[in-house]
């Protein structure tokens, strides 16, 4: 592309000017202390809450600062962007709030319900091609086709330097900010960010996140084949390279970029629900679950963290959240083969009941093969107050003679 | 209580001190536009998020404004509280960080996961009695014998002027707001709220908001009988009587009083995760509910909304999402009856697959009575991306014979 060609890269000033030009009509969203993130992690944590921003992600700094460049010609020609995420709908908003025309491209097998919130921010949604490559070449070439300005989500000078006003008011609210951690997908918050924060403040650290089901600008960083592909919980930086621009900035000032396991990603989430009430999207998870996944290396440390966007799925975030109780044992499976006779499962759920367990499910079978002909199995999945308390319970039915299996994790 | 029986109330000088005296050990917490919800009701919303303090809740800034308030002496004896909730976890959280030993009494059939917070915020916990009055009984008796100090969740000078600091962050930060709404439980808040916000601005609206199921303020401001009992979701305001000093301020100063159901409730808990990506307690999300009961009531007004708290169960958050996508039509039930040979399980899951219905559960069941002895039912549950995708789902079923009933609402 050819805003890339010569590499020319944002400048605080360029940054300012952004600020400028965003202000009032994007958020200046709260950067607040987490106390019991610090006690979890060791760290002195600050997180900036870019999820309160109306499309629920920080993508609105860098989408509204391109369209606000853009010549009145070009605005009355309109934009086009290539996205099925956060990037669609700070375009898709923005640019109907400025009277912009605006299409984007989305691969068929979006979810039906990020269209329809798209397309209730006012744009043309178009959707083309079976993946994101392929989206992008339908969007270049109705760009091409229609005359219209290609918004990139982050190869772009007005988008990176856009991005880059979170940390001027990171650093205005806490000025004595050690470190700043933000996830990394193509790099454009990443390179604004470090271009802003490096010029207000030399020493201030810069530490990239990326999954290491995607670790592509980890890979390019050293000079290693990009492997990246699969599903991960953290899609917002699913990107399978970095941009031209946002690579020279990482090369130039980013200090150090952690990959994080899509377990720790699933619980840094979760620690976001449950301690800050706050819902965070997978790729903002990844931005925890570096400090948890490396605590020592922040340690005592003031540490900015990006809480850069909550648009997570419902179903998602309900399956964690139930996966999170088992795991803590607060919902537990057992199986038991039991006597085919009546009462028994009056007894046994007697005994629980008793005994201040809460049964969520029942499965009474008796065609399983390896249950006896006179037998049936008994599936139970109950809530308790801890694994102790599981513990009493099944010595209890243990008690009573019956057979009683821990049926493994979360369901 | 000996606290309440003078009827000495709180002044706006009261508030302004307890303000002094909470600064820097409460969060001063945001207070933002929410334009979606503004959109959304038709009035100019503002959030007051009360869940980002380290409790979660506001009852931090009443909790600590009285434990500040005690003498040397009485903090070398200790304080008590009554409460399985977010007052518990206040006191206990501040008496802790004041070298103050606490004691919380609750009734035995707490939860346990709030036993362990509020044990894990420092605090003696004690449980007793089956209710909340028989536990409030436990704690008079032991604050007279061990000579504690008894910290009442609403009805205490200091408690009010407390919570009453909220109103002073919300107008210095948007001092031409109309409304503020507030959830009333014992109405600490509220009349807090009400003594600081009126004294400063004479012509502010003040509408309190209470479940149909607990109308106990409501009652008595009519000098109706009280009926107040059931399971709501709004368990922080599940209170069947209003303090002494809480209703003469009502009396004095609340212009409005809402009543809301349950379904309203839970709704407003799923638009504060939707659109603000935030986790609202069923007693907050009262306050979001009157909104949407009454909108022409609140219509083109600046109105804040007091997020009070974020303590929701996780299990009836996940269960709060789920059920919203049924009524979204995203989550679809049907069954069928179906001839028991091979291959028809076959055929209508990839009749599913095919349209693009994601499966989520599959019960195939031959010993119902009202099956044919050769047949056998199947319950399928199903991801659509909404009602129209499952009606074409469900008559490509019954083009191929099947017949298909739809089960009714969510599970």
């Amino acid at each position: 592309m050819s805003v890339a060609a010569d590499l020319r890269l944002p400048t605080l000033d360029d940054v300012r000017a952004a600020a400028r030009t965003i202000a009032g009509a994007v958020m200046r969203t709260p950067f607040l202390p987490a106390p019991r993130l610090s006690q979890l992690t060791g760290a002195e944590v600050w997180v900036k809450y870019e999820n309160l921003q109306v499309t629920n992600a920080f993508k609105e700094r860098g989408a509204l600062t391109k369209l606000a460049s853009l010549s009145d010609e070009e605005r009355a020609r309109g934009v086009i962007a290539m996205s099925a995420g956060n990037h669609a709908q700070a375009v898709a908003y923005h640019a109907t709030r400025l009277g912009i025309p605006s299409t984007i491209v989305m691969p068929e097998t979006t979810p039906h319900v990020k269209v329809t919130a798209t397309r209730g921010f006012g744009a043309h949604v178009v959707l083309s091609g079976e993946t994101v490559a392929e989206a992008e070449v339908e969007a270049f070439r109705l760009a091409e086709r229609d005359g219209l300005t290609f918004v990139h989500p982050y190869d772009d000078f007005d988008v990176i330097r856009g991005q880059g006003t979170m940390a001027l008011e990171m650093l205005e609210d806490r000025p004595d900010l050690d470190t700043i951690v933000v996830p990394v997908g193509g790099g454009g918050l990443a390179g604004g960010l470090a271009i802003a924060a490096k010029a207000l403040k030399p020493r201030i650290e810069i530490v990239g996140v990326e999954t290491r089901l995607y670790p592509s600008l980890w890979a390019e960083l050293r000079d290693l084949p990009i492997h990246a592909g699969g599903t991960t919980l953290a899609e917002g930086i699913a990107v399978k390279r970095a941009g031209r621009l946002t690579l020279e900035i990482a090369r130039r000032l980013m200090d150090d970029l952690i990959l994080v396991e899509e377990a720790e990603v699933e619980r840094a989430v979760n620690l976001y629900l449950t301690l800050q009430k706050t819902m965070a999207e997978g790729a903002a998870g990844a931005a925890l679950a570096a400090l948890l996944a490396a605590p020592e290396r922040f340690r005592a440390r003031k540490v900015g963290l990006i809480l850069s966007g909550g648009n997570i799925d419902p179903r998602i975030l309900s399956s964690i959240m139930v996966r999170e109780l088992a795991r803590e044992e607060r919902i537990v499976a057992i199986r038991m083969i039991i006597p085919d006779r009546p009462g028994v499962l009056g007894e046994i759920t007697t005994v629980l009941g008793r005994m201040g367990g809460n049964i969520l499910e029942v499965e009474h079978s008796r065609t399983m093969l390896k249950v006896p002909a006179k037998g049936a199995t008994l599936d139970v999945v109950f809530e308790v107050r801890d694994g102790a308390h599981a513990q009493e319970i099944i010595a209890a039915l243990e008690a009573l003679d019956y057979v009683v299996e821990r049926l493994g994790g979360p369901r």
